[in-house]
């Protein structure tokens, strides 16, 4: 089944995630999907690293995306290494693709947009640079083995594609409380999208939450959302604020903070024998791996993989359950 | 207990791994200890970076550690983000240090040296820049949390060194291996040093195992070896000829290659609900996770942790037990 390698430029023999280039040309082979894009969501710390580099300028941030979609045939952003997801409606479906979805379904790629050929025709008009979310014209491909999301009726798409965009960790966090019988759950960035997701998914796993937010105004929204046992305010970047904040160490430590520097406290905040999750794009390889090395903390650290089988269905589902994720979601989304 | 963040010069709040600048002043707190320095052994991915940006020139590679060395107060190469490890003997210890050694004891340090305090003071007068073992003279420091291992008897310190500085590997892949019941294990890279130990590892947890190797030399030495059932040879780099090479997809696959790019192809090595795990400091935090995802991998990824209790006794107890591990240690150090 196709993984795209016949749509990478260069270098050859790489996947189309590590490609420099893909080859976006919206014709799609027998297993290929095409899609009319309507929106683009972009990775957080993608956006931010570019809203920083032009000083909220938002023209040159416009200008900027479309020089990475033209250049690299993607919107894979060269200094994050992160990309994001898109909707639209699916526009043709090749004889031999595997995938669930026919012409006319309004769909959310659940693959990153780093490995996804993807054309630009709008010259983003719709688009003031000033949010993650994009408005855009163009094409995109799906590959045969893929994830593709078919857009709930009930959910406003905008909704549902923040939702998918940060589904894996829900699902990745069910999964491990269970797995551990973890009673105690941190989560660094608790008032987050992905955060709030997270520690909805923990409790309902029958874990006791904690969660660790940046300031009082995250922290008086999460109270009021009653999404956390306890909540602490603390910047997940200092490793000694982090661990006072969540106190007795955590079983499973979950990282929903979109900015580097976070390792090390996640570390410390958990308990040995413990896990920590990762779900950071902006989270250090070297940083975790020595980070742990040097403190002599035996925890389990894994990679957060945007891929678990049924993860938006899952995260879908809290969604509906759980009306503050809702409340949580559709304040942040109208905020931006 | 001490975590070093008294040596910390800049920036102030992170741990010392995380610090641009460490305090490498000799003078000992109350639970420090004082380590007379006789030797570095550099990370392998910090080596050949060196090498390569000097072109195999010696002198200019020496120059460059010791200008890292004298700026940052720690062999913390600021382009891989790793360091090594050292060997000395212990010089002072703390009325108030935690750690089981006393004066006088021949010791590795079991942290990266991204986090230890070190002062070198012969100019590497007798390193040639030509090799990773690097002769030195100066003081390191270690905190009052920290991991330090006396060097073995029975083992030339030049062995044990080499030892230590991989030993988190088996003993992760034995956890790993016993824990989920794993009846195949791939080990890409698995000639090298932290690669034939988790091969023996993984053997004596009760796994089949197979090695991917770079060439017909590394094949051969394995072979003779006798340490994998199954040995191929591909680029680690080469997600297609890995998983070729591989073949049926392995439950759990181990990543001891030092070079950048390997992560897609130990993804698509690796069957559902298997277990990647990455030993490699060139490890991209970014492509595993959207590989991963855009491959609709539903593997769990694990950071490598340098650290596991009785890490550094497990692979020199197997080291003793093999005779082939050991050859194939003596072997590459002669070939230094």
């Amino acid at each position: 089944m196709s993984i795209g390698l016949r749509r990478v430029i260069e270098p050859a023999g790489v996947l189309p995630q590590a490609a420099w280039k893909l080859d976006a040309d919206p014709r799609i082979a027998p297993d290929e999907v095409r899609i009319r894009v309507q929106r683009l969501n972009l990775d957080a710390a993608s956006y931010r690293q570019l809203a920083q580099k032009h000083a909220g300028d938002g023209a040159a941030v416009r200008a900027e995306v479309l020089e990475i979609v033209g250049t690299r045939g993607k919107m894979h952003n060269p200094v994050t290494g992160s990309g994001g997801m898109l909707i639209g409606v699916v526009d043709e479906v090749g004889p031999e693709s595997p995938l669930a979805v026919k012409p006319g379904d309004r769909v959310a790629t659940l693959v990153s947009l780093t490995l996804t050929p993807l054309r630009i025709t709008d010259g983003l008009a719709g688009w003031d640079g000033l949010s993650e979310q994009v408005p855009a014209e163009g094409t995109a491909i799906l590959f045969g083995r893929s994830v593709v999301g078919v857009l709930p009726d009930d959910l406003a798409p905008e909704l549902a594609l923040a939702v998918y965009d940060v589904c894996g960790a829900p699902a990745l966090t069910d999964r491990v409380v269970r797995a551990n019988r973890a009673a105690t759950v941190a989560v660094l960035g608790g008032a987050g999208k992905s955060g709030s997701l997270t520690l909805a998914a923990a409790r309902r796993a029958g874990a006791r939450t904690k969660a660790v937010v940046l300031n009082e105004a995250e922290r008086d929204a999460l109270r009021e959302a009653g999404l956390a046992d306890e909540i602490a305010i603390a910047d997940a970047r200092d490793p000694v604020a982090v661990s006072e904040a969540v106190g007795e160490p955590a079983d499973v430590t979950v990282v929903c903070v979109d900015v580097p520097g976070c390792e090390h406290g996640a570390i410390l905040a958990t308990a040995a024998g413990g896990t920590v999750i990762f779900f950071s794009m902006a989270t250090s390889f070297p940083a975790a791996a020595l980070g742990a090395e040097g403190l002599a903390a035996d925890v389990t650290m894994l990679v957060g993989n945007g891929f678990v089988p049924g993860h938006a269905d899952f995260a879908v589902d809290l969604l509906r359950q759980v009306p503050a994720v809702r409340a949580l979601f559709e304040a942040r989304i109208a905020a931006d």
